[in-house]
């Protein structure tokens, strides 16, 4: 991980002096690094070797990162945040323009070092893993607003925004250890329902958590009429009266200071986080079944831990 | 070309229906699909010939056409643009938002069809040229309102912003025909001298044209305080009350109406527009005398043509 680290830093020089600048904010910013965490992971999961002449793993871990990184600027400018893990956003220090430039640089970056890795499978999974995650993006953009969003919809987003890479980032651990296309596919059914739980965690912590522990403003994805579980979940089942609510505050857009504290009594009221975190213990179960194709070693220990862990964020 | 076209159409599907929708949108605003012309212009050159088994080349092309629209997108995103080739810009119609995010599922398919090309030599090529591509545009934007610019960091913008994916386009050209590194980089200095005189020219018809013939509004440059060598020229050349005009209009941004009409007469005054053409015509020529290595052939003519065509472009 350490290598990893050193080659993210290594790869964001350019220069154009910008570029590190704001790549010095964003690995200072730190980050939980969890996909390329995941690449390591499932490689020394699949007996990959590293080596003072085999060092795949480390390029690929840093690449999964920048296109992680990348989509993270994106997201700060179309979402207009100001915080991002509890510092000041990129875009709210350097500008949407120096975000939206510095991200395309990145995952070009990106693909040079997939390049430079020249595996043409690794090329194919996160190519099209990127493809997905824009989709995801973009269909997330078209539900926004909209309480009629059916909540196959949402999964579908999250799907495309945050469990496709995380299916990526694992998959390719299996193709650097060269092992078969079973342990591939179980390995992207892995990533993939721990990315699931993961994100239906993070937007459960989105109504649920104090911001010192989450290191973002709590309420901000109603601020941007975002749908999330919580919030569909809350709308389906609520009375009369709280579906004007949440049309009011979701679709409209118009809120007051008053809202915020309203629309998490509604959510409590109607169990609406323990529906999210039901959700997601079912995709972290699954998660953790697509390993049992493994033979037992700390390493799949580990992994099952992550999955378990993901869930137990929310209290 | 027209299956370039074909190509291009076909890989802007997605389940997505706002992908296809803003790509219809690109499709219909037309524009002069230069950089895939270049790419099969080069082809043909280096006596590559397409057969119903081999259409590398519409596939490329169309990848080429894919980074560059992502990086209009984006572009028009960052200068907030509201027009393009003389219709409303995508992020006019359609957002912010979703430019940004089109162009990254642009970027991203880009890289799934050189993946499915499957030469990393031409992924070497296209990813650099994309990191190049950012880099310009970071550089510009730090260069933005500031006169002190030396030319040569004017240069440096322009070398990266569009000059990089020409000299890329037409490269790639002499790679699907698997030409020797002799041809390659005559193709390479081809496509660079030709996108210098391209832009240069470019940033001249921004103080020369009539919109109706440009597509866009005639002083946009100016407007953003865009740094280019029309102005710079007019600046170092000036005398102290038009430099104190230019830092006014250009590095505080204080403009009024009759700022336009003034600054066009300075530059008159100067012989900026002459200065840009003067140099634009030095990089015609050098691309011309890149393709000296190749014997005389139609299409040897027609790239001879292309680039005396693109300084006359000014009169």
């Amino acid at each position: 991980m350490e290598a990893c680290n050193r080659e993210i830093v290594a790869r964001m020089q350019s220069p154009v002096p910008l570029i590190p600048q704001l790549g010095a904010h964003l690995v200072a910013a730190g980050g939980k690094r969890l996909r390329p965490l995941l690449t390591l992971a499932s490689a020394r999961l699949c007996g990959y070797v590293p080596s003072a002449q085999n060092q795949r793993h480390v390029g690929l871990a840093a690449c999964v990162e920048f296109i992680h990184t990348a989509t993270l600027l994106h997201d700060d400018v179309v979402d207009e945040s100001t915080l991002r893990r509890g510092l000041a956003s990129a875009n709210a220090v350097f500008g949407n323009k120096a975000s939206v430039l510095v991200g395309d640089f990145l995952f070009a970056r990106s693909f040079q070092l997939m390049t430079a890795d020249g595996s043409l499978k690794v090329m194919a999974i996160l190519s099209a893993a990127s493809a997905t995650i824009a989709e995801g993006e973009v269909l997330q953009m078209a539900t926004q607003n909209d309480l009629s969003t059916p909540i196959e919809k949402y999964l579908e987003v999250i799907h495309g925004k945050t469990a496709a890479l995380f299916a990526a980032a694992c998959r390719v651990g299996a193709v650097v250890a060269d092992r078969s296309e079973q342990e591939e596919a179980a390995l992207d059914a892995y990533g993939t329902n721990l990315g699931m739980a993961f994100q239906l965690v993070d937007d459960a912590l989105d109504y649920a958590a104090d911001q010192q522990v989450l290191g973002k403003t709590v309420g901000d994805d109603m601020r941007e009429g975002k749908i999330t579980l919580p919030v569909l979940a809350a709308f389906q089942a609520g009375d009369e009266a709280e579906r004007a609510f949440w049309l009011r505050v979701i679709e409209t857009g118009e809120q007051t200071d008053e809202d915020l504290p309203h629309a998490l009594a509604l959510i409590e009221k109607r169990g609406a986080i323990q529906t999210t975190i039901d959700r997601a213990r079912v995709y972290a179960e699954a998660a953790i079944e697509a390993l049992s194709i493994f033979p037992d070693s700390p390493i799949r220990q580990l992994m099952i831990d992550a999955a378990s862990y993901t869930v137990s964020r929310v209290n």
